[in-house]
């Protein structure tokens, strides 16, 4: 991508430490599936091109009158909105369904989500997919005729998430280098697992989790974290966070339903405790600086008090996620 | 707006009676949230532009390329559609839910009406809302980064489509002023609220309500009426409408459903009294010359051997509506 | 219409039997509710701009700019996306709802067909319809001020899949003219009636069916067969088909739900017996060469084994549907 050249205001040099892993890159990166397919000279090339549309100087899109097709299997507003936007922001067209359990595509009539990639791969330039299905968007990808993009699958990943996620906190603290990254909340959702993979190449100071008391962080997150030599810690009190950390991506206390079908009528509990949620009294209270980032929507954990606190950036996060999105749909569609 | 001068032909002179009240115009009238914040001057504007429009006479929008999310929380044929098609017209890109309450911005995950106004509006120009709640459109605006257009906010509003009504009346009958208009049906919808707003500033002789027994006028409807010394009347059988009036904004005779959610299943009564029914053989027999308006869907309130009747507006009353969304659009759009 | 001359590989000689009956074609066709409303000329035309679109050849499309209604009644995949897409390719802009049971225009509100038809061709310039009623289209046409596109309407008809299917089958197999076409699964599906519609004017040897014993063909698709003096033979066993014909049209082995409304919940029996199943194991015993259709969605009908066969023509299908689509929407946009 020929990008108009930027200085990035949170772009951490491209000289990471010799321990980490290098990928080679593929020639044609057609898929984006997966958080662990994506190296640092990707993130800093995403986070280039999403700079550059905020901007307003990236070039015209290659990407102009190509049709990207939203195959929402699992509801959604900002991921589906968020690509929507983004779709018209290039020039580009959306199709799709947005309840896809609606569609005749589902277990009503039995079309398996192969089928499904191969019929509307033949009919548009890009397939976007939600599913509540660990792996749904690798199935899709099998046999589909243009790019898959992940935007969600289940208990899995949601690495376009991760990447805005990315984007938001270089540009809030500067570089993410030898800071401090709390995680509240759920520490088994897609967008934890999906961001700590980008978080190994931005090295961290380290990473601290305060997750429910009965729901332990996953062990591959664990593992991916220590294989990169990040300090690691789990605290009980997200008060701690907001005295040590920089940053902090809050999550929903429970979200038991993410793997759960649309119809399923499953409902997470609701209610978080006191140490698990952030308020403008405790902030104020512990003179906290920390940075707060949220991939919405939110339930109770951090208190609408919070909102027009200078901490609060999960707004700003909503807003740079249109140029993100706009970044990874160019690529995309670029590769095909 | 610098719309070309046109002869309106059902323009009322914007000379109006001393005692109406005339606001002071906002510099920037953002949002468009109740018909109480529209004035004369705004009415006739929003009448020039939409004719200018359907004449294919307006200049090339401002609105061009911007994104309009239409948010519809509440079941919506008409008014959706009504709204897509404008966006379309004016060279801007719809984007949003048609069932907010598939998506993950209703009570499932908490997500508050805020939140999603917060959000959304970091992703789009304008944000059209049709929500089953009081004030829905209000509480979004409080939060929204964008302008709010209400399209049907539970009992309480529904201004556009008050303004559509205008257009069509001015249309067929040249002048409201010193003409008698009556309601029928269940005068508690939030059509008749708006509507008698903007019927206020156009110097009707009369207003005629022909409610179900067991539904009164709503008493701020009534009082808006009194306020502004236009004549009231309560009458017991369309009849007398077709009669003696010169247009009937007929409405389903029972909208106890209007405030329910979308997934409640409550189902108002479906069978309206011959005393509320119009057909073609009471127009026939009485040889009334009333114009037939209806926001629809309709129930059985006007009979179908009507449709091809001189009397019958609301099909013609529906292309029209087409022309005053784009001029709604483009005002908040061009306020932006 | 002036498309650029093109030899169309499976393009049958326009001299067709004499006793195929050759309708007075309309000065304006601007409905496609039936494939009993289309002739020789027609299927020649519509296949013939498809190929122009599918090569790019086509000329910039009068259509260009107008706005399709997409009303979808009945979930939908395939035929949904299809039409959107086609509708971009035009460089039309689509609105609609992806699930009319979802809006006002259904039994909730009870606003009847005819009310909607009416409602929404003053707003667009092309109605697209699917509904589960028998003849739901017909209904729209009559009240409709713009072209109606029947996409399948119950057990009726689904005109423009059986274009999609004659362009298929040409382009596969050069010419149906003296070919032998069978038709697996359930004979009742909406598919087969359009399908056999258009063979009539193919010229084909036979026409094979291989229906499930206890739903027979029903009476006019067979007498639609007999009184163009075509061949046809019931089989027991689709192998039967492998072996002697040069094209099968699979279907669900049983459709019953097809006329269901999209709440009722009912679903359709999906284990199909072995004798009625296409496996690559019985291409590959058989040595067959007979190319393999399908509507799609597929049940177990087809077996995934023999995707990547020469044989199949069903995901090719679905990739032709798109240029098929536009020619449609073009001819009737520029009826209007």
């Amino acid at each position: 991508m020929a990008y108009v050249s930027l200085e990035t205001p949170g772009k951490v040099a491209r000289t990471t430490p010799p321990n980490f892993i290098r990928k080679v890159r593929p020639a044609h990166l057609r898929h984006l599936l997966s958080a662990r397919a994506i190296d640092i000279d990707d993130v800093d090339e995403f986070c280039e091109a999403a700079q550059a549309y905020e901007c307003g100087l990236a070039p015209a899109s290659v990407s102009a009158g190509k049709t990207v097709a939203l195959l929402f299997f699992q509801p959604s507003t900002r991921t589906r909105i968020g690509f929507e936007a983004a779709t018209v922001a290039l020039g580009c067209h959306s199709i799709g369904m947005e309840d896809m359990t609606a569609s005749r595509s589902n277990a009503r009539t039995a079309e398996s989500l192969e089928d499904c990639a191969a019929v509307i791969s033949r009919l548009c330039d890009i397939l976007v997919v939600r599913h509540h299905e660990n792996g749904a968007a690798d199935r899709m990808a099998a046999k589909s005729q243009v790019p898959v993009i992940n935007a969600g699958d289940g208990w899995n990943e949601h690495p376009t998430q991760a990447l805005i996620d990315i984007f938001a906190m270089r540009r809030g603290l500067g570089t993410i280098a030898g800071r401090s990254i709390a995680f509240g909340g759920d520490p088994r959702g897609r967008t934890v697992r999906s961001l700590v993979q980008l978080l190994r190449f931005e090295a961290p100071k380290e990473i601290v989790f305060c997750p429910p008391p009965h729901h332990d962080v996953p062990a591959d997150v664990l593992s991916a974290v220590g294989e990169n030599q990040i300090r690691c810690r789990i605290i009980a009190d997200i008060e701690h966070a907001l005295c040590d950390c920089d940053a902090i991506m809050m999550a929903p206390y429970d979200m038991s339903d993410i793997g759960e079908p649309a119809a399923s009528g499953y409902v997470s509990p609701q209610t978080t405790p006191d140490t698990h949620v952030i308020t403008a009294e405790k902030i104020e209270r512990t003179g906290s600086k920390a940075l707060l980032y949220h991939p919405l929507p939110r339930q109770d954990e951090i208190d609408p008090s919070c909102d027009d606190l200078p901490n609060a950036m999960y707004f700003e996060q909503v807003r740079l996620s249109k140029f993100m999105r706009m970044a990874v749909l160019d690529r995309a569609l670029a590769a095909k």
